[in-house]
């Protein structure tokens, strides 16, 4: 996901602009006028650091100088100085729980993601683990930017990239047939269909009627077995692509991976986010 | 926290257009035109209930009809209904995920703070937990509304309404007493001054500098009623507040509470937030 | 393209201020306090109209009540009444420019995307007349919504929702292949990805490559016909698209249909709109 | 029109901001990372640019440099280098359409006001070409700008600098007497009032009322002669301007404009833009 | 000036949206839940009053009703009932100070207006009495229409909607004849041109290069007879209007008037308000 | 009160935009293009400065060059150069308006409070004078600023920094001591308490119902000497803040700070500002 660094400030100072109200009355009050100073945000655990870009630009765009000592998706140690920040203190001091908030947040959610995708690589399976529109509400762009940074796949940015037919969509329209006939007709042909399936039998179905990729949703994992099989004899495997959702856990994605799926999504790498410990510490003073 | 009704319509509207894009193409595609339905918002575990209002007001300016079936602040169980919402269906599906994960999100502070918040009102001790500005970036407003909803204190709602002298004030104010007599002197009547101290020996002076409310910063629970012993024999015991903060969790959150503080903060009640699972299913269509 | 009615209402409300700057100063001099009126939207020309549901909203969202006598995509005659609008006059004189240019536009758009899919069906071909991103700058939504309702496809409705390697992604990239390769293992498995090609020969590569889409880039129709064998030879036909863009009019349209491709893009369908010709006449006042 | 240029670059880059959506997903999958790159922005076309100063305001922002090699209203050739480019290439390629749509329509809404202007130039005729309120919803601001820069007269910039009486608001008003009356005494002072009649006569009697500016709505050349001799026999003709509006095309725009009208607008010089062909190509990266 | 009442809405929205904060931390505390009041807005000193549209717009649209019991404009005696309001309590008393501030504002202006008014009116004398722009900024559109409720000349809105050449165009343009070629020659038609003066001979001067106001900046009540005179002379009195600016107030508004310019304007209306005692009182809950 | 310079930027560019309108059409017809100019910020009256920091952002973001010759809370005389800006002339002359009118309102804000500051401070008082809410709509943070410019207490920033019980609060509440027990409990600890009382009797019973500041409203200054000896009797002065509010002039402050109050609030510091008279020359052009 690329977005034109302007584009990025904006989004970034909304977000400040919601911490500051009417201004920080402790820096104001205590901070000596025209106090320049260093600062260091630091690692208090270890994990996979992302919200570097984002840190920088937003530092950057209120006048403070950046030096970052790690790029978004490296490995950190407890400890690990982060970035390096130069400039106004009180500017410092106001944006520091708006930036360590976010980078823990992006670095919480990188580090779930590659928690995961360290287990796929390690059994050398090709299979992504992706977000899904489960974020913080106002977060997809920067919850879904962690995911990335944490290798995953971002799934849909937003409602309008891909028709993903649940199973609401099925009981509004009536049956898997006539959701995926109104999809294939209605959609436009640059967005990919995908369909949630409660049986193997359906998944094969759906990509009968044409799905690009049909969800197995809330599948065992034998019963994950079971549609790869099937999806085999159909001749669909590696064509239309097999998705794994509900249920699904650190301790239990290497038996989905195996089983064959092209994709693993997980709601909680962005709905239950265990932010990584990041602090910001003044080294010196001017 | 109370802010007037459209006010609060502005700020939801923000966090759905997001997810919107340039429109839902799965419900355009799939959802057939004017058709209506009703949804239930469903609990798929137990918890504390939160967002009841901001799902409604979401709800309600979408022209859905709404139905809640609980109160914010409420306990439910898995399977329990919420909410009900009724009108057009292409509506309800747009709205579906913004309103879940906020109501999620919610949940899941309240959750989390009503089990403190329990614990110390069931051993009869008046110590207030409380969230941190440790939020998610943006979500200030709807995390502080769910630590009330689970009977938690809200503490800071941005940097504009309390002095709050951290370490990093502290190192650029030069010592405890410039930083307080800077704030005294500097910060209006209107605002309370609140300084985290190391030592039990600094709370002290911290009060006798004339804080309000002295932040006792990682302190183990034997430190800090070492703290409120001094603080009794200074005779500031009841009238500065004393906050523990730091290292605190639901394990140990009673031995702190016990300690005599008046206070508990913690910062993972908003940046380590576990989402509450909620679901919407339609349950009629017409 | 389906957003839920409070976003659309304030995307139009965002048009209409622009008009109304710090006051409708004629509306304020002229017209009568607390005087009513009945207003109709009339066609002054044939086609196909749209923007029916936005000057519906709009209207209504300024306290005005809408009498629609046509639908969405219905193929109107000169003189015929397409509204009726009721309620305060300086309001309905402050709107009816805003109004008048948005439906004009769309209705523009939407004629002359229907004279295309006219053709197309009459051939009883299924090639897709489709838009580009060659929009009014600040008008996705609105020229988009209008190709629907002339019966057309509405291609990417921005950048993130299908990766389209176009001729200066190559150059960036290096080559073809580069270009593929980085797509496939870039992109989200959710975007469809679309590559332009400026010969028959790296069609066939492109689908090779892994590509959904192939874009003909400034094909004459025999050159489209030599593609479209080399596919069918190559086993694609049918299962790569093939898009048709560039030098392609409402003249030669149905030979580049006839020629095989599924799809037809059309910049000028946006970028070179000819706005039908729609009025308001006040009918009414009291 | 001038604007501080802060106020500029955020109208161009809301623009901007809804072609990106959550990212450019195509520069990010393809475009190597750190690669900067050389763009030409190249007319494909003969025609009047627009646009320069709007594009390098645009990319200078974005922090591209710009050199531009042409200014606004100069006459440009088909294969002529407008612009270049310079900086970040995913930056350049995430731009580059919302550029060329806003140059392309600007520099079509020049080219078609300045063959207009041309005309009456060559016929040594002082008659003013102006644009309408018939733009595009939303991009007021540049396509006003477009028509000063192709020579004509902006008109309105919206509802609130001029007075300007159309049949609607005599029909509410109830006569030309009453509304102009009202106008003079409810006006203020510094608005011109413009009134639109329907024959010679009237266009007298507005100027006896107190019109500035007497608009003559779909009059035929000849009707047009006529209205100017009354005119000229009533003492009026160089006080009180004469404006032709309706059925007016380049075709006979001279006649008019030799039947001795002040002024001569054009709705169609804003609502039926043909987008003047521009590109932008790669020539370098590194 | 008029607004759709929506576009007033959102005006009104964002200045209560300041003062609102996180939420009012007051009421939330103090007032019943599911209490409503009914209030009265009190005048507490005489004038004449303004903001009583606006008062309602902002009330209404938060949910409150409204029964105004005067009219903006009207003369209103310390201790009269002007507006009735029910609803919400604690949205009443949110949306209290926000609506007193403007409304007190507001009714300040209009009755200083009002009182230069009503001498002119008095004496027989048809002087408009007129704003500058010199407003609280942001406020334009609320100081100008108290102004006109007041009975006065709203003036220029904004830099927009008409050319005002003042001291300091005069320096950058070369001379008087400089700017006034310029100006004719590169303003729209649809714009007034004014130019301020120092002294009589630049007066007659000014109408002469084609001004269509003059502003006598600073001139005593004698100066102005004497420019007064030569315009007489030069045949332009009547035709182009003469505008007496700076130094005059309440004591000599009359002299000025009487001297026989057309109009005076006064920068202290808007610049240095004084605000009218409005005051509201809960006179029953439930 | 500080808020980092790019919110701050933010908040001065809209306040512009209201003014420019589409466009400033003067600057764009006189001044010659590419014309640079040095300008002078000038004091026609004696008073105390305060919107430096502001002009030199608002300009600065434009960019043009400033040279501030004072400071903010400077007293300054008239005749005497307050910044120096230099740059493009119309920009200089565009935003010439808002820059004076923010500058003029904040200096005369400025100016009346410290005039109070300076008599109490004479007079070796250490009572507070302190601003209310009662500000120009939408301008709290730019007048609460001014204020502390001039020594003042800004009170209240908005709603949601301390809870402030009026006499509507209590009417509601049923009583004192109910709306202090709701309070106490309901509030943040964070906040301080502030209730309105009516007479001595009941300031002292707020005190003792854990009021941290009582308002005494409309007390005459024998009233407020006999409250504060109620108070000292109670042992409450000194720890409970006292402030008196309400009919307090520049004439009597000095006889209600004699009495003893920590505070004196005066809403005409923000409500009926008297601006200061400020102007801007060209001095130079090239």
């Amino acid at each position: 996901m690329f977005v034109p660094r302007k584009i990025l400030e904006e989004k970034l100072i909304k977000l400040l602009a919601e911490d500051i109200g009417q201004g920080d009355v402790t820096s104001s009050a205590v901070v000596p006028t025209e106090c320049t100073a260093e600062a260091e945000v630091i690692a208090k655990a270890n994990g996979t650091v992302a919200g570097i870009e984002e840190t920088a630009v937003l530092a950057e765009v209120l006048g403070l100088e950046v030096d970052a000592e790690v790029d978004d998706g490296d490995d950190i140690k407890k400890g690990q100085v982060l970035l390096k920040v130069y400039g106004d203190a009180a500017t410092i001091l106001s944006v520091e729980r708006t930036l360590l908030n976010l980078m823990s947040r992006m670095s919480g959610i990188a580090t779930a993601t590659k928690n995961l995708t360290k287990k796929t690589k390690k059994a050398k399976l090709k299979t992504r683990i992706a977000a899904t529109r489960k974020s913080a509400p106002g977060l997809l762009y920067f919850d879904k930017k962690a995911v990335i940074v944490g290798g995953g796949d971002a799934h849909r940015l937003h409602l309008d990239d891909m028709v993903l037919i649940k199973d609401n969509h099925l009981v509004l329209a009536g049956s898997l047939e006539e959701a995926l006939k109104r999809a294939k007709q209605n959609a436009s042909f640059s967005k990919k269909i995908e369909v949630e399936v409660t049986n193997a039998g359906d998944a094969v179905k759906a990509a009968e009627l044409g799905a690009d990729i049909v969800m197995l949703d809330n599948f065992s994992s034998p019963q994950i077995k079971e549609a790869v099989e099937l999806f085999k004899k159909a001749g669909f495997f590696g064509k239309v692509l097999l998705e794994a959702s509900g249920g699904i856990s650190s301790e239990n994605v290497l038996e989905y991976a195996e089983a064959g799926v092209d994709l693993i999504s997980l709601g909680e790498l962005t709905h239950s986010v265990k932010a990584l410990d990041i602090s910001l510490e003044i080294v010196q003073a001017a």
